[in-house]
């Protein structure tokens, strides 16, 4: 694809074009070679646009309230990108195929399974470039919601300039949230079924952790919703948008994006090598060694020892 | 340490030393420069030992049923490894402190939190090598116990000769485990807590979709277990016995150890490099790339694309 046609594609999706936006986020989603392409372009005009991660235990409501905040947000153009990385054994779809028509979501983008270049380390890269292709696209805010609370996920939701992680009473009490790392990165809790007897005490739960855990200036307002009946909604949002004068008004926001983009190079150098690695490990070095670990000459230890010597400094881009 | 030291501990844990196993099992998860002269020995004398992969949602049993499985084994000398990679962003223990002193549990050892190298990356070497270290040790059967059932834990409890999935009729349906690629992954399953009037329907429904999804020659069982009464734990254990029988008359065994050896290679492969791209994005090119990528310069995509051009071919090992 010729850099003339993506920027005709960008020209369209700024227009409002769904179907252009749907193939650059395909693009970027595949990560193939027009993706670098793809991305430096939405680099250049990306930035504008606030992030905003959510991310809870399956059963939550977590897509719900990501429907229903895209709403609350009264902006023209919200987007809301969902991911969802399990099932890692089997392939992914293809973003541009579950553009999400609700009326209210005028980005709105679902990806679901984006097991790019074969595995989970793909989401590292192509999820950063979906949210700078939104945002070049002139959505905002950017709702980017992860499904599952794995490691995976949880990294996913936290790099967002605002992460919103959802429990329920039901869900289990905060020490399961704990334990997933969720209370580390949330900078705004919601306790969805509020309508439950218990949800106070999720609640409760949830306070004293913060009490016991929390360190910075900002402290993680926890807002109560019911998701089925929309309440609550309009709190959140509000809060998240206090979470975003704050970062602002603190200089957080440039630290927390500045964190972002550097994750965001080792990751890219790391899935570059896993793809070189995965050539040599199926190239003729890699048989040669595989078989004598097969045979028990070398270890697999030794064997990485050796693959890992015939590994070139630089291989020239594919294409 | 000296070869000849770690020879000797070699030695005291072959005789039941537990100390002298913690040591070595220490070494290999803090995968410092010891830990390959510990491999490489245990390499030499592995090979023996089953390995059970234990894994399930929290809540489900799994640490009661497996500690019941070493005592049901009959076996003089099994093993277990418990791991629990969460909580992503805070250290891990070491786990030389942390050996289990169950009376049945011969080689007992726990492994919590094991973000060797930073990163949970390191499990994926530091598992494989504690296994084969047990294995050297004499311990046998050696089951894997892995808390939650992300992307990380599935795959180290399926890197087994036979992998266990625990759930529970209260855990929720079926369709729990098919989402988190547990189906595809077991080769026995629990329903434990069968006592629970809803046990029946988690069995069934199991089995419903084990008729849509089955594909192996080895169709996977489904044991009703009440751990906490300890009923149904021989029944498991002879299903474990019958598809150990299965894994060596099909030649399974064979193909299964040589996919896992080949697994390694490559997962040792890709720490080594993550190892190298933390050297690289912390440098001085790393500094200057960066700085530009905050300045709005560049990319991250073009930081990583010259900071790849700065990889050297080989870096000699530590030490």
């Amino acid at each position: 694809m010729s850099p003339n046609h993506i920027g005709e594609l960008f020209e369209a999706a700024l227009g409002g074009n769904r179907r252009a936006l749907g193939k650059l986020l395909t693009m970027v989603e595949k990560q193939g070679s027009s993706a670098a392409m793809v991305s430096e372009r939405a680099h250049r005009d990306a930035g504008q646009a606030r992030v905003v991660g959510v991310t809870g235990a399956p059963g939550t409501g977590k897509s719900t309230i990501t429907g229903q905040l895209a709403g609350a947000s009264g902006a023209s153009r919200p987007a809301i990108l969902a991911i969802d990385p399990s099932s890692p054994l089997t392939g992914g779809a293809i973003l541009g195929d579950r553009i999400r028509m609700d009326n209210h979501v005028g980005c709105g983008a679902f990806i679901r399974s984006m097991a790019t270049r074969g595995h989970a380390g793909g989401l590292a890269v192509a999820v950063p470039d979906a949210v700078r292709v939104l945002d070049a696209a002139g959505c905002d805010p950017i709702i980017v919601e992860t499904v599952g609370v794995g490691q995976v996920e949880v990294s996913i939701a936290a790099a967002a300039d605002t992460t919103v992680v959802v429990v329920t009473p039901g869900w289990g009490d905060a020490v399961q949230a704990n334990k997933a790392g969720l209370l580390e990165v949330a900078d705004v809790f919601v306790v969805n079924k509020a309508d439950r007897p218990d949800a106070r005490g999720a609640r409760r739960d949830l306070e004293l952790m913060l009490d016991l855990g929390h360190r910075s200036r900002w402290r993680a307002p926890i807002v109560l919703t019911t998701a089925t009946k929309a309440e609550g909604i309009d709190d959140l949002w509000a809060e998240i948008e206090r979470h975003t004068a704050y970062l602002h008004d603190s200089g957080e926001l440039i630290r927390r994006r500045g964190r972002r983009r550097r994750d965001e190079v080792a990751d890219r150098i790391e899935l570059e090598l896993r793809d070189r690695v995965h050539q040599i490990v199926q190239g003729e070095p890699g048989e040669a060694a595989l078989g004598r670990v097969d045979r028990n000459e070398i270890s697999p230890a030794a064997a990485a020892e050796l693959l890992l010597a015939a590994l070139k400094p630089h291989n020239p881009p594919e294409g």
